[in-house]
C-alpha cells in the first residue's frame, strides 16, 4: 500500500480500504453518511466498506441514481441533517462520487445546487466543503480525484459545479473493490481512463508534470486493460488499471479535447460515457493526426504500438468488444446538427490540438454514427 | 504561461511574476510582508518583484540569513504584527522560502518554532497557516513546493517542521528571475534538482505518478543544465531547469535516498547543499547500482546516456566544474564516524534502494572525501 499526495491524500493498494476508519477519525468525524447505489450493495462491496468503518456510527444512503440527481441529493441532505452526520463516505462509480461532492458542498454551504453552477457564477461561492472520502469501485472516470460535479436538476437541466475545494479529503483506491466488475464495464470504464491520458497529453495547455503522468497512464492502460477485462481476478491488472484511472483523473485537470467534447452532449441521453468515448476517440485521433504528430508518436511509444494511434485504439476497442458505432448506442442522425453545435461550444474542445468547429464535429459525428 | 495544480497552485512561465498582484488579491490580502535577502535585492530581482505587487501596500524584510535562523524569524514576526501584515511573499532561494513558511506558521499559530518540530510531536499541531506566496529565484531545491521548513534555533540546534499545511498557497515560477544566477550557483542548484528526480525515482516507496514526474525531471535536467550554466540568458534552458526543479520538489514528497541522507549532516557546517549532493551522488549511485539495476536503467534512458548512471553524473559534475571531493568543501576525515552515524539514522536513508548502515556510510564518506 502507498500514500500519495498530489491534489489530495490518496491511500492506494490492496487492503487500502482497511484504513477507512482511521481516515474518518483523521477528519475528526464519527458519524459518516455512507453514499452508494443498489448495485454496489448487491455486489457485496458495500458490506466490505461498512466492515471497515470501525466503531463509528453511520447512516446509509444506497439509492444513488445512475446519473447524480437533485432528488438523491435532497434525500442525502435530509439524512445528513436529521442524523447529524459529520462526513460523507462515497463508495461507487463516478455518479456516486459526484453525488457525494454535492452533499459535502451543500451540507457546508447551504442553498441550492444550481447556485454553485459554472453558469451562474457559482465558482466564487465555493469554499472549503464538508469532509468527504471517495472510494472508487471502478477504474475509469477518475472522479475520485475530481473537482467537478455534474448534477441533473429537478427541472431536467444539467448543472456542473467545479472547484478544487470539492476534491475529497481522502481517496481510498483499493483494487479489490473492482474485482467483481463485469467485463463489459471493466472495458468501458478502462477505455475512459486511457482516453484521459491520451486527450490530456494531446491538449494544448502546458503542464509537463501532467504530461509525464499521462504517458504513464497510457502505458499502464495499454498493458493491463485487456488482462483486466479477460480475467477480473487478475490482481496485477486490477491494480494497474486502478492506477491508470487515478492518473487519468489527475491529469484531466490539465484539460482534455475533442473526444470528451463529443461525448458530453450524448450523455444527456443517458448513454454510458465510456462506451461513447470508445467510439469517438479513434475518429478524433485520426482528425488530430497531423496537427499533433509529435505528441501522438510519444503516445504510440507509451502504448507500445507501431501502428497509428487511431488504428491501435480501434483494434483495442474490437478486442474489448466495445461498441463500434454511436448508432448501436441509440444516437440518431437527425440529432447530429444539435450535437455538433454543443461539442463546438464546449470548453473541452478549446484545448483540442486541432481546431474543430461545428462543421468538423458534424463530420466526426457522422463518421462515428 | 501555464497554471498547474498539483500540491498547490503554480503559475509557471516567463512573465508569471506579473500575476503577483492578482494572486495576493486572490488570497484576500492587501498588505504583504515581502521576505528576501540582500543578494536578491542587489541583483535587482527584488525591484522586479516589488513592481508586480500592484497597488498593495507592503512591508519589506530583506535580511534573511544564508540558513533560515530563528532571529530572522522573530524580526519578521515583529514586522508582521507591528505592520498588520496579512500575507507573506517570499522571493529567494530555499532559505528565504523556508523562512517564509515559518513566518506563515507562527503568525497564524503563535508559540515558538521549536513547538512544531518533528522531534517534539509538532506535526499534529500544524493546521492551516497564514497565506503565503513562494517565488523561487533559483532552480534547484524545490523548496517552493515543499512542505518542510528547516530552522536554526537561537540555541544553535537545527529544528525541522514538516506539514502539507505549510505548502505555499501559490507558487510563482518565473524563469526570468533566474537569469542573473551565476554559473557556479546555476550548476550547484541544478544538480540538486537532478538529484531529487534520481533519488525519488530510486526510493523504495510506491508512487507511480511521482515516478513519472521524476523521469521527466531527469530528462529535462540532463538536457538543459549544461546550457543553463554555460549561458544564463538561454531562455529555453532557464525555463526547463525551473521546470525540472519544480518537478524535483514535487517528487521528493515521495521520498529520497542515501545522497540526501549523507548531505544533511554536512550542512550543519554551512556547506552548500547542492555542492555536497554533486560530490556524494555518484558514490551513492555506484553503491545502489546492483540493488536498483532496472530503475537505474530507466534513469539512464531518461538522461539519454549509454554510460552507467554514476559515471554519467560524475562526468556531468566535471563539465559543470562542480567540486569533486568533500575535502574541497571543508569536510574532515575525523568527522566521518559522527557523520556516518547521523546519515544511517536519517529517515532519508530508510528509503534508499540498498540498505546502508553506519559502516556503509563510513565507507561512502571516506570514498567521497
Amino acid at each position: 500500500m502507498s500514500l500519495i499526495q498530489y491534489l489530495t491524500r490518496i491511500q492506494f493498494g490492496f487492503g487500502a480500504i482497511s484504513l477507512l476508519g482511521d481516515e474518518i477519525r483523521r477528519l475528526g468525524a464519527s458519524n459518516p453518511l455512507v453514499i452508494t447505489d443498489r448495485g454496489i450493495a448487491e455486489a457485496g462491496i458495500l458490506d466490505r466498506v461498512l466492515s471497515c468503518l470501525g466503531a463509528s456510527r453511520h447512516v446509509l444512503y444506497d439509492r444513488a441514481t445512475r446519473n447524480p440527481s437533485e432528488s438523491s441529493l435532497k434525500e442525502c441532505l435530509e439524512l445528513w441533517t436529521g442524523e447529524e452526520c459529520d462526513c460523507a463516505v462515497a463508495a461507487g462509480g463516478g455518479s456516486v462520487l459526484d453525488l457525494s461532492k454535492a452533499v459535502a458542498l451543500l451540507a457546508s454551504h447551504g442553498g441550492e445546487f444550481a447556485d454553485y453552477g459554472v453558469h451562474s457564477d457559482g465558482l466564487r461561492k465555493i469554499g472549503k466543503v464538508a469532509p468527504h472520502i471517495a472510494i472508487p469501485t471502478a477504474a475509469g472516470t477518475g472522479a475520485e480525484i475530481g473537482r467537478a460535479c455534474v448534477m441533473t436538476l429537478e427541472n431536467g437541466r444539467i448543472c456542473v459545479a467545479v472547484d478544487l475545494n470539492m476534491i475529497a479529503d481522502c481517496v481510498i483506491c483499493d483494487p479489490e473493490l473492482t474485482e467483481s466488475l463485469p467485463p463489459d464495464m471493466t472495458a468501458a470504464t478502462g477505455i475512459d481512463a486511457l482516453s484521459h491520458g491520451i486527450e490530456a497529453y494531446l491538449s494544448t495547455s502546458e503542464n509537463p508534470p501532467a504530461d509525464a503522468i499521462a504517458l504513464d497512464c497510457v502505458a499502464r492502460a495499454a498493458k493491463w486493460l485487456k488482462p483486466a477485462t479477460e480475467n477480473g481476478r487478475n490482481k496485477s491488472a486490477r491494480w494497474n488499471m486502478m492506477m491508470a484511472a487515478l492518473e487519468g483523473g489527475m491529469v484531466l485537470q490539465k484539460s482534455l479535447g475533442g473526444a470528451h467534447a463529443m461525448a458530453t452532449p450524448l450523455e444527456e441521453n443517458g448513454i454510458h460515457h465510456g462506451a461513447i468515448i470508445a467510439v469517438v476517440l479513434p475518429h478524433v485521433l485520426r482528425f488530430n493526426a497531423r496537427a499533433a504528430a509529435g505528441r501522438i508518436r510519444d503516445l504510440e511509444k507509451a502504448a507500445g504500438t507501431e501502428s497509428h494511434l487511431f488504428d491501435w485504439v480501434d483494434m483495442l476497442n474490437k478486442e474489448l468488444n466495445l461498441p463500434k458505432r454511436l448508432g448501436e448506442l441509440g444516437a440518431q442522425g437527425k440529432d447530429i446538427p444539435k450535437l455538433a453545435e454543443l461539442a463546438a461550444k464546449s470548453h473541452l474542445s478549446a484545448t483540442n490540438p486541432r481546431r474543430a468547429g461545428v462543421d468538423e464535429y458534424r463530420e466526426l459525428y457522422a463518421a462515428a454514427l
